[in-house]
């Protein structure tokens, strides 16, 4: 039985316990929240030694970084490596997007060897079989395509991307409307490939309730992906982007009659000023449902800093509601990530994530930022470095730049401002 | 005579035509936006080559990177070599903070080998120079205060913070509303200081008149310093801060009348959700004077990365009409800067005010981002790199990561999502 099922029928499971020991809140109102589809426990129960973790509605904002092969890189062991970099560095969930090499394996290596949510996009893994049999990523059949998304759910995944909205409908306002960069979404690109190729609808949409059906037997949550986001700053919520949102919206109230968790997937690349509409649009239109934004990013042009530009919008998404937050890293649109790229990614979107949660008013968020403003203001150096969001990064700043006899810090030196004024006010007081 | 004086009198300077060409826009809404006190130009006649930089309503959002030395590290090679990196990162204007060694000749050097704007803090001499003479850095008289800040003006600084609203009233106010990090200023601790021994009015404050006079005959800009700003989220809006703020207003319009150029500084460290309103509240408190935010940064939890704490507040805050935005290094809050310091946070800075000037229909930024997207739809990896923030940075990801055989780039190899979409279409088209 599904988290859902259980939350529909009053029960409080030991993952909505533990969820609730986590955020600090009380056991009914996760439950509560996941009867509401507003909160989702990606939990699936094959995923041995996996830590419950709840996002949506009242839970800190979550923060998911992608990893995974391609095919100039097929080699699965930078990619374990990599995943462990992202948790160590507090990413909340892990994507597989693997595309090169065994990709089988590799599935299988992560699941086992990560504790966190793990998601993936199964179409990807439909295209390449399709691919290397008949040298086309389309040609593949509707039972191939659930065939797989079926062994990942039996292998262990927790939440799987399906591009479920992007139906020929939603593809003729695309066309109507015309775009810049068109469809940006690998998953979006299949299916758009194989829909116009066979001249069908999208077989995610067709046979939408054969997806509840294997969600609900694995209680694998479903991540409705956003095939029509927008790819630049120009095309941001366009008729074509907000279509397949309707069509989302509606497949969201049939998972939850039929008691399978689903979140949903959004921009994108979003003007700052839109994004707050584009919350907004999405917790209406889809009855509550989580939102897992891509970024979003704020401009086009920084490249090399995209991680930077995703912070921006991503902070500002998830202070207007959205719960879960997909890192992006300083090689977005240049190249597959480094290690050290996963790192700066995951930093950078939790202190998104976490500049949100001040003001979402998600318990013990304003707290921190309190201890280190105590910890500042006493000149304890030891708690500041404790309390940063990377400390060993902060303390490397600290031992490099300041020689050990350093009460202060070398930016002020003897002229500190919080050292002056705790003297003067003592003084004078 | 200032380019106040000029503009009130109908003039067009040629620093204004020069602005208006650089800005694509016309002249007479430069000089109409520096008569309405809406537009700075700090453009002192003594900072020789310098180049004309306009800052305020409808020009593009400007970035200031300080530099400078402090008592640990005097030497003034390193603030040169930084100086000279923040302008090749794209910084519009730099302060120089120096604190250690001989200032004054540090200060010279730069004024004269930099030609975007300088700004500079003179109280921080008079502190210097009074704890070396006599042990203390209050025991300054308000003679020599303001010998040193004319000696600023002379030597061709384009702009002085002077932390004039900082008055005994304010301090007041900051006592009976308590605060954690109290006064995170230095030249607000260093007036509280003085003013709390001498147990007299802030002489920035009380000569407010002086200061007007000095800043008429160079053509100084006054930027106006929020001596009282917030230094932790907990402390961020509260009477303190807004107390300086409105007497900082009443000061804009003294100094409009006397044809002093002026613009205000604002926080520091504030909320997410209180940015916009921090924005609105000083365009109206101040009749539209640029405003110069310090970040904001959204979260004090950030050391090691609070140059991206800063591009969310940043963003925010220009999109919400700040002008003017002080980059934050990642070494913020544990040390000075290095040059890869100070070149990541130029980076920042210049993301969130490029952001904000797409949704404020600054001339020219939407552009920008369209040539982008169409270069990624084209796969023209010439024009991407080219069109990048830091095309050094750019290039650099793209050479390591991506053999030079890949027409698309690594992360998604043959499975690009342009690419495919494009054969798609070409075939069903």
């Amino acid at each position: 039985m599904t988290q859902l099922k259980k939350a529909k029928e009053g029960i409080i499971t030991e993952e909505m316990r533990e969820i609730a020991r986590l955020e600090g809140i009380e056991p009914q109102q996760i439950r509560k929240g996941v009867e509401d589809g507003k909160i989702v426990i990606p939990f699936n129960p094959n995923h041995k030694g996996l830590k419950p973790c709840g996002i949506g509605n009242g839970l800190r904002t979550k923060v998911n970084a992608n990893i995974g092969t391609s095919d100039k890189y097929p080699d699965s062991h930078p990619e374990l490596v990599k995943a462990k970099a992202a948790i160590d560095a507090g990413a909340d969930a892990i994507m597989d997007l693997s595309t090169g090499g065994d990709v089988k394996s590799i599935r299988k290596a992560i699941i086992s060897e990560v504790n966190v949510p793990i998601g993936t996009v199964p179409i990807y893994e439909a295209g390449i079989i399709a691919q290397n049999k008949k040298g086309s990523i389309i040609e593949f059949t509707v039972d191939e395509l659930f065939d797989i998304i079926e062994e990942h759910a039996e292998q262990g995944v927790d939440f799987l991307t399906v591009h479920c909205g992007l139906t020929l409908e939603a593809v003729e306002r695309l066309r109507r409307e015309g775009r810049i960069t068109d469809i940006v979404s690998r998953g979006g690109a299949f299916i758009t490939g194989w829909m116009l190729k066979n001249e069908k609808q999208n077989p995610l949409y067709e046979h939408f309730d054969r997806l509840l059906e294997i969600a609900e037997k694995y209680d694998v949550t479903l991540s409705l992906g956003d095939g029509l986001r927008p790819g630049c700053i120009a095309d941001a919520t366009d008729r074509a982007q907000i279509q397949e949102l309707i069509i989302l919206g509606e497949l969201v109230q049939e998972a939850l009659k039929q008691g399978v968790q689903v979140i949903v997937e959004g921009p994108g690349h979003v003007p700052l000023n839109e994004i707050q509409a584009n919350v907004q649009l999405q917790k209406k239109i889809c009855h509550g449902a989580p939102f897992y934004v891509l970024g979003p990013l704020v401009t086009d042009i920084a490249a090399g800093y995209d991680h930077i530009a995703a912070a921006i919008g991503g902070a500002i998404a998830a202070a207007a509601g959205a719960d879960f937050l997909c890192y992006v890293t300083p090689a977005e649109h240049l190249g597959l990530p480094t290690e050290e790229d996963v790192k700066e990614g995951v930093i950078a979107s939790r202190i998104a994530a976490h500049a949100a949660d001040i003001v979402k008013g998600v318990t013990g968020a304003k707290e921190w930022d309190l201890k280190m403003a105590k910890a500042r203001k006493g000149l304890d150096w030891e708690a500041q470095l404790k309390l940063a969001v990377d400390p060993k990064k902060a303390k490397k700043y600290r031992d490099v730049k300041n020689p050990s006899d350093v009460e202060t810090c070398t930016m002020c030196g003897k002229l500190c401002a919080m050292d002056l004024i705790a003297k003067f006010i003592k003084n004078v007081d």
